[in-house]
C-alpha cells in the first residue's frame, strides 16, 4: 500500500477563538495532502482536470484526537482505502510528531467537466492503473 | 423532535473553480445552523462558553447528494440526533427548496475552559434539560 | 448617493485565537454586501456574471477601529465611491451598533469572460445606466 | 534593508468560481510570509504572544496585477516598511517566478494581552532592536 506524507504549518487564519484550529480547516488540509500523492503517484491535480476529469467530494469525514495548535508543524499521511470504476475513497492520518491528534476520509465521484459520472477505467486507463498500484 | 431551520445564501468567497460550494464550506454552515439551533433551544453559544462550557467538534461528517451553487439561498434544518451527559450529536439537512442536496453531523464533547470532559447534567442542568427537551 | 445595508452575524469560524474577528474575514463580508448592493441596484451577481460581465477585485482595503467579536451582528453600508467606463470602487462601513469598526474598500475591473476589459458604459449600458443613478 | 521569501502552493479551497485565487486568499498568505519573516529575524510569533506581546491588524491591503491560479507556486517577499514604537507596516510582494503578480502591506499596533497599546522599545527592548535591525 502506497502512502505519501506531506508537511503543513498551522496558519494563524485556522486557529479559532478556542486557541485551536477550526475543526473545518482540516478539510483543507486533507485537501493539500491528497493533491501531493495524486501528484506523487498520478499526476498534478491541475492536469487531472486539464485531462477532462473531476475528482468531486462525495462525503467527507474527520475525528479529532487531540487539538492541533497554532506553532505546530503537523504531518499529514495520505493512502487509497477503497477504489473501484466509478469513485475513490482516500484515508489521511494527522502526527504532531508521533502523535496522531486526527484522522478522516474523503469519498471521490470519477466525472467529467458537465458532472457526468465516467468509467476511469475506460476513459483514463493510465490513471487508473496507477491509482490501483496504490493499493 | 425539535428542530431549527436556518436560512445560508451563498457566498461567492464559497465557492471554488469547479463552479460549485467548496466541500469544507459546509462545516462553517453547519456551525452557524448549530448556533441558531442552540440559541433556540438553550442559550446563545457566546453565552453557554462564558458560563464556561465549550462544545469542541469531537467528528464532523458531510453526505454531498447535489452541489450547491452561487446564487442559491440553502436552508439547513438542525437537530438533535443523540445527547448524553458528556457528548452530543447535532444532524443537519441542507435544502435547496425542496431538494435535499446535502446531510450531516457533528459530535460534540461538554468540556470546560481547561478542555477536561465534564458531566452536563450535575454541571450545567439547566442546559442539559433543555437539551433533553429537544428529542 | 445610494447606499445598502447588509447585516451579518459573526461565524465562530471567522474569529482566531486572539478571540476576535480575523482580518482577513472582513473580505468575505465586504463581499457579501456588495452582492446585496449591486442586486439592490442593478441585478444579482449571478445574472451579471450570467451576462457576460465579471468584476475582478484589483485592490481591496480594511481599516480596522475597534475589533468585532464573536457574538456580534453588524451592518455594513456599500456605496459607489468612483465609476467610471473601465472600473468601480466600492466603499463599506461596518457598524456595530452606532459604533463604526472598520471601514474598507474595492476596487473593481469591468472585464468579460476571458478576462479583457470591457467598456462597460457601451457594453452594458443598462448595467452602467443603474450604476451611475447610485452616485 | 532584510527581506524574507516564503514559498507558497495555491489551495484548490483558495480559488473561486472565476477559476482564480479570491482576492482574501492573499491575506492569510501575506500572514504566512509575516510569521515566517519574524521567526527568521525576530522569534517565533507564538513565542511573541507567548511573552505577551500582540500584533493585531489595524490595516491591510493587497494590489492585484495578475490573477493567481490553482497549480500555481508563489513566493512572497516580506519587508518592513515602517517601524515606530507602537506601530509597524510589512509589505509583501508575490511572484510566480519573475512575474510580480501582487503587492500588499499589513499595519500592525504592538498591544500587550488586554489589547492595550505598548510601548515596544521598553517593554521588549530585545524585540524593538532586531526589528529595527530589519530596516
Amino acid at each position: 500500500m502506497r502512502a505519501h506524507t506531506t508537511r503543513i504549518k498551522v496558519r494563524y487564519a485556522e486557529t479559532d477563538q478556542m486557541g485551536v484550529v477550526h475543526h473545518a480547516s482540516f478539510y483543507p488540509w486533507y485537501e493539500v495532502a491528497r493533491t501531493d500523492f495524486l501528484e506523487d503517484v498520478v499526476a498534478s491535480y491541475k492536469d487531472i482536470e486539464d485531462m477532462g476529469l473531476l475528482l468531486p467530494v462525495v462525503n467527507s469525514h474527520c475525528e479529532h484526537k487531540k487539538p492541533a495548535k497554532y506553532g505546530d508543524e503537523v504531518t499529514i499521511t495520505s493512502t487509497i482505502k477503497e477504489l473501484n470504476r466509478v469513485k475513490m475513497v482516500l484515508s489521511y492520518e494527522v502526527y504532531r510528531y508521533d502523535d496522531l491528534i486526527a484522522t478522516g476520509y474523503t469519498t471521490h465521484a470519477f466525472v467529467d467537466k458537465t458532472f457526468n459520472v465516467v468509467n476511469v477505467e475506460k476513459a483514463f486507463p493510465m490513471i487508473y492503473e496507477r491509482l490501483v498500484a496504490c493499493l
